[in-house]
């Protein structure tokens, strides 16, 4: 079974957790959320969809999951004010395991110094941040470079969602 | 009279805007509040404290106002991700007139273009984004230069109003 770590915290974009979230377990991936404390439930910044957290990123290592999804919001920025996430994400980029960011979710990988030389999109606030940070920054609804998949906001979901699938080999797949 | 202006957008953080504003009106100072929207009220992100907007911010010219106050929060996203208010920061910066952002403001000033080579703190998510845009980024309660005063978080905010008030030459002053 392919397993998903989520890297979650308050405020993320309701849609570009539960949309994709919905779409991998469809698929027959489990999901594990990944957050600041085990057992804390965070929450959406538009629908308050609440999140529980099943384990401290901290005591996650890249090895137990076979690729990561960063949701957007507000998440992100609220995530890499701590060294844990931020740990998290550098030691999955350099495992080339597939890493899916949308929206503010580039926010972590500029933090991780791991944009420098990829393509990538995120939202558009971020264009600046990203492009200072040494990735080539395409205005597209979803851009593919090698184990990394980013999209810039909501609208672009369902070809995140593709992408994401395709690069798990799980495109059309649904569960049992 | 001195006249300020406080560029702010919705989910600001409530004390780095009320603080220095009660601080700058004591000392006798006008605010005129520019966003997005004239006669929007925007509100703070854990108090939902209000704050009506006078005046659109591209109607808005550097030269009417002796300095300018971005208070933190998710409010200078927001606005960066609107070419206004980005290009109102840029003609304040290059009129090297007074320029105060506190925890999250200094994302405005990336998106601006205007750290380069500039001493400054922000709120520590934003060491990298910093960092990458040329900043030299102190660790610091409060960092001026030049034109420019920027602080990392509201336990700094006292510190802050201080420079503020000192660079407007109104430290210690009271309203009649």
């Amino acid at each position: 079974m392919t397993t998903i770590a989520v890297l979650i915290g308050k405020d993320f974009e309701d849609s570009e957790y539960s949309e994709p979230a919905r779409a991998f377990r469809n698929a027959g991936c489990r999901l594990v959320h990944l957050g600041l404390k085990k057992g804390e439930t965070v929450t959406g910044k538009k629908h308050a969809t609440p999140v529980q957290i099943d384990m401290e990123v901290d005591s996650a290592g890249p090895d137990d999951f076979d690729a990561l999804l960063i949701p957007g919001g507000y998440s992100p920025d609220n995530l890499r004010a701590h060294k844990g996430p931020v740990r998290f994400v550098k030691h999955f980029m350099e495992r080339d395991k597939p890493v899916f960011a949308i929206c503010h979710g580039p926010q972590l990988l500029i933090s991780a110094g791991k944009l420098q030389g990829r393509k990538a999109t995120g939202w558009k606030s971020l264009l600046c941040d990203m492009k200072y940070a040494g990735a080539d920054y395409l205005d597209k609804e979803v851009v593919v470079d090698g184990n990394l998949v980013t999209s810039r906001r909501p609208s672009d979901i369902p070809a995140f969602v593709d992408a994401c699938l395709k690069m798990l080999g799980l495109a059309g797949k649904k569960a049992a």
